[in-house]
């Protein structure tokens, strides 16, 4: 398998601490998202929806979409399982992964934030204040929705501590203010002592600058 | 269990058109979206997360999140099913499902398109050049990812029908252009000739203007 990538997408990062909990062995390839290689032809032959991650089964089946590349690599990798048996706590968990996924993660993307600085001149210090209201409205409804303390819903990973992580990676990166959520910031550090999470991590990927 | 929505909301259409299909009894609880009703305190009690729709089940559990609802209700009422059986069908026609949940409904939520009124000053013209930008990136991405003719994938609805539907109400709602997506608009052709999607419709639900 081959995961078309990039160290600081959280999209990407998510998918590869799925492959990294199940064991499942897959060779990167860096679409620079810098110099902007997600909208260039060679990689939307790959996903014409110009987003890091996409991944290349053997066969050449193209998948994209963070949360459908876990889901498929659940129905194929079960074990260890990321979605929680009980169907009620599945749903929670999907519903925390979905609420950064969905409503946290893509309107703090370039394709949003780059309209608004050319459409309204929004500069530096606007921007900075858009990722932080978008990333601390979601987060706080996020904190409201987990259990905690260990991973978000008991003791082991699920799709929830899966988008949680790289989403506190992100407000780090962009130094929001998370001092606030005490879950979150439990979670994300009961998760980066795991193996599989510190292997996922953008500061040891290929490309990471 | 009740379902607590709002005609127009295209995330409460999903879950509608979910439960219909499956022939799972519910009630509607609307909740008014123009009168902001879903960011006060009764409905914060149900959703912290002031999103509709929210699935309270007979013991009082609350599930948020479209998507996740409606996986709770594949694993409750696996029939008919809405994921596809085959794994990379699957984690195509979730990959639409996400295309549309994740990158286009919710940057031109109200939240979202809010803050650049209050922060940029869009006025209306601003704001139906940035639902159509938005729109028609995503669906085009959408476009080139379903096969199509009839269903999105096949013969019989799955979630990816059920994430378009609702997101061409929008385009028509908000008379976004979309007559150069033929797939597309046959498949919600298609569907909407479904009695499960026609009874989720926008307008023959309670509350309905």
């Amino acid at each position: 398998m081959k995961l078309y990538s990039f160290p600081t997408s959280s999209a990407s990062y998510r998918v590869r601490i799925a492959l990294h909990l199940k064991g499942v062995p897959f060779e990167t390839v860096t679409v620079s998202l810098p110099e902007k290689a997600q909208r260039l032809p060679p990689y939307l032959r790959i996903n014409p929806q110009n987003r890091v991650p996409a991944l290349e089964l053997d066969d050449g089946t193209i998948l994209t979409q963070s949360l459908a590349i876990i889901d498929y690599l659940e129905q194929m990798h079960p074990e260890p399982a990321v979605y929680p048996s009980d169907p009620v706590l599945r749903a929670r968990a999907l519903a925390v992964a979905l609420a950064i996924a969905s409503e946290v993660q893509p309107v703090n993307n370039s394709s949003v934030t780059d309209y608004v600085r050319d459409t309204y001149g929004m500069d530096q210090a606007g921007l900075d204040k858009w990722m932080a209201h978008f990333m601390r409205a979601g987060l706080s409804a996020v904190e409201a929705l987990i259990d905690a303390p260990h991973y978000a819903f008991g003791t082991t990973p699920s799709i929830a501590d899966i988008c949680i992580v790289p989403q506190i990676f992100n407000a780090n990166r962009f130094t929001v203010d998370i001092s606030d959520f005490p879950k979150l910031t439990a979670v994300a550090d009961v998760a980066n002592a795991n193996p599989a999470f510190a292997q996922a991590h953008p500061s040891v990927q290929p490309g990471a600058s």
